[in-house]
């Protein structure tokens, strides 16, 4: 018998996955492995694979298919229905954007990459204004082409790249009710946290070689599969590969005893959603993830929420008398916990606290907008930036490198990216709190480096689903409400002001 | 001005060029960094890669293009000429195997490569009679294909794939001449060194990070660009990646000072060739080696015949001192000399030295032709075998393992490949004897680890060519000689019967 229309769309969407894999593979190894001269060997593979991966996708015959398996739908299980419309998603995602304005967008942020760097080793924002400019007006391009292909606005159609089904509107409505909670319980938490006794400093060397002796402990604690798979080190944290070839990263401090581990707890939690991914489903559309906001927030739940927690302390102190040979009063669960959870009005987003994090993130998130709508010029951006952070958080940057040259993401054109990590921060602590009604006992074995409770919970309820439904219906079924910011204010306020001690 | 259809092939072939550098990574990490258990993972992106490439290269679209750049040649300079024939032989090559058979190919070999390595651990050839029965039927259907295409000989289409213009009459020759004089070579030199006082061993343990000191500190001296490369450590050694991307590896053994760095000077040989190649058809057929004898040849006269000379072992010993401690009389120049060139009759191909390892070859040479043309049943191979090794090496294997079951490459389907490895010692030391008369300080230069003069030769006489003559005019031009064994049995004779002490 014939492959059907379905089939052969399988078939289709089987072969780009294995691109996928390769193109994660190449970008592993420039950032893992490669010499340090080779960039520009590697920058032509990959712009060879994804030209190849982009008129795969869009190629006339998968527009065909699509059309005669829509037709011949009512053959289709609920799995396959699902997969068909991701099929349709990607493609009409990658369709939108010719592939002229792709290869302009990849030159003009390559360059302006280049020139964040430079901007950035002198602290100089204007240098980088023209090439931000020109990434801007083809980003702009890009949003108004996707959103009218989608039917989106463009703000929207760039966030919905990264999250699927989000729009500004939700955005808004989280991000309001925490920016009323927010600042009050930041100066609250600092108030108290002021009245305590100090934390004492954990001083001492900690070696890279000891701190991936605890790392990989605790990642194989997690049931991170080292036979398919790898922790390395790398400039910046990240995970990248395949379920059945996962890669994670992190990077070690030897003057700072977790940092690294907090990497690789990050880290661990895209590798364990990946990991539980419908294995059936693993190389189609459907089988992949729901987006940017759910990955950060199972990144996030280990990162924050767990791997700060007392009970994680707790688990985790045994490891670091072995490794470390640590002792001392300093050594102790609650003074760790503290060390751990500290809040402070900082100007980095990457090592801001749970509390402050969110604000960095609407920073971002209002500037952004106006970037992309006109209404903030480029070379407006810092001051712009000062005055939120000074009027929001109470700190205002000296200098544009710990300001608005902070962060990479729109040098390389990644607008609509940042919310998911807000979201992801709401969304984790929403199913902690079910996921804690669910299985009380779960603190306790977490305390025994007991995580199976843990990711059978996140595996029923989140990994096993991949993109079959939406992430409002996923969180609707997994905690019986409606995604709200209610929980993570309710977990924030509990940690921090009547948990605190 | 619209680009003529040279200028679109060579368009083409960048894009095919970028495909090789990605699959040469993926293969590479494969050997070397790949958790072991996603093999299944990485073979599915191999062959999505492998027949995207297939697809590409073979698209009516390039043979068009290629019948046109033809018509209007006349405005080609030699180089695009020379890069034209190249192409068209790539596209040969590759349109005349069906993708039907490929992928037959790909799953008989994979389903015999295991098995191979089944029978190995029983030593039972004959639990891989069948396997490799399927492998050989299908090779069969591809050398008749390939020879009507190519207008060759079925057996001389899979040398050509190897290595290009060389066919069985020239091995014939040549093989016939190495087979006059090799044993009784081999008979005086066995009975000379027998003579001689005995070889002092080199005991103690050699740790493998010491080695890759050692190993690294001889790369550098020969030049090899570790900013634009790589040394790693994996089961069998071996040369992946592009000039630009470069990675060898090499397998370090703590009982054995040289077995580690001998590997690593031989991908280092095959290493330079690529590094030498010409920089401006870097991404083009033209731009690439002439073929796998004299890739072998590269590696060949480089751990051979420069790595096992005096002047090399002079060079080395203040490196061993240096890294290992190494000191007393074992460890003085001749000792270690008469250590690397000991000449025995052994059974394994991978162990032999100068002047036993012809003789492997022409076995595996004989039989593998007799295999094809149905002369010889499988399943009467390890009597051959034995036979011959008995009749021309005087010692008969006690066991398939040490006998048909050593070598992989039947099981994967690369037949015609072995003749390069004789060819490719014929060539270095025609090759050699042409470098040493031009330049008659090289061993001086070399003795003072510098081997400036020693590649600026081979860059100017092999590697700058690339692909752009055929392999019997570069040694006319190289050497003044057509391609003989003459230079090769001089050079075993003056190194192991005069020059022996």
């Amino acid at each position: 018998m014939a492959a059907s229309p379905y089939q052969q769309l399988e078939q289709e969407f089987r072969r780009l996955h294995a691109f996928r894999g390769a193109l994660s593979l190449l970008r592993w190894d420039a950032a893992v492995m490669m010499p340090r001269g080779s960039a520009d060997v590697r920058g032509e593979q990959l712009a060879a694979l994804e030209t190849e991966y982009h008129a795969l996708l869009t190629a006339p015959r998968v527009t065909r298919l699509l059309d005669r398996a829509q037709a011949n739908a009512q053959g289709l299980e609920d799995w396959q229905l699902a997969n068909l419309r991701e099929m349709r998603r990607q493609r009409d995602h990658a369709i939108a954007t010719p592939t002229t304005l792709i290869s302009r967008l990849a030159r003009a942020t390559s360059r302006a990459e280049v020139q964040w760097t430079e901007a950035r080793h002198k602290s100089d924002f204007a240098l980088f204004v023209p090439h931000l400019e020109e990434v801007v007006a083809l980003v702009r391009d890009k949003a108004a082409l996707l959103g009218q292909a989608l039917n989106l606005q463009p703000y929207d159609a760039l966030v919905d790249e990264f999250t699927s089904g989000i729009t500004t509107q939700d955005i808004d409505t989280l991000f309001k009710a925490l920016s009323r909670k927010l600042p009050s319980l930041i100066n609250e938490t600092i108030e108290l946290q002021q009245k305590q006794r100090p934390v004492l400093p954990l001083t001492g060397k900690f070696p890279p070689s000891k701190q991936r002796q605890v790392a990989v402990d605790v990642m194989k604690a997690l049931g991170f599969p080292f036979d398919r798979g790898r922790l390395d080190e790398s400039e910046h944290p990240f995970t990248e590969g395949v379920p059945g070839d996962i890669r994670v990263t992190t990077r070690f401090d030897a003057n700072d005893p977790f940092n690294g581990l907090l990497g690789a707890l990050h880290e661990s939690g895209h590798a364990m959603y990946d990991l539980g991914l419908p294995q059936a489903w693993r190389d189609q559309p459907v089988g992949r993830d729901r987006g940017m906001a759910l990955e950060e927030s199972q990144s996030l739940l280990l990162e924050m929420i767990v791997g700060r927690s007392r009970a994680f302390v707790r688990y985790l102190k045994p490891l670091l008398e072995k490794h470390f040979g640590a002792s001392g009063p300093e050594w102790e669960v609650e003074n760790l916990y503290r060390h751990l959870n500290r809040v402070r009005r900082g100007l980095i987003r990457v090592d801001a606290d749970e509390l402050t994090y969110p604000l960095h993130i609407m920073l971002r998130y209002d500037l952004e907008k106006k970037i992309l709508s006109g209404e903030l010029a480029i070379r407006s951006i810092p001051e712009a930036w000062n005055s939120f952070m000074e009027e929001r958080l109470g700190v205002r940057p000296q200098n544009d490198v710990e300001g608005c040259l902070q962060d990479i993401h729109w040098a390389v054109g990644s607008f609509g990216y940042f919310p998911s990590y807000a979201l992801g921060a709401i969304i984790a602590a929403q199913l902690w709190d079910s996921l804690h009604a669910q299985r009380p006992g779960v603190d306790e074995e977490i305390a025994n480096g007991q995580f199976g409770g843990l990711f059978e919970w996140l595996r029923d309820n989140v990994h096993s689903l991949g993109a079959k439904i939406s992430i409002q219906e996923l969180m609707k079924n997994a905690s019986g409400k409606p995604l709200s910011a209610a929980a993570s204010l309710r977990y924030l306020e509990n940690k921090y002001l009547e948990g605190a001690t």
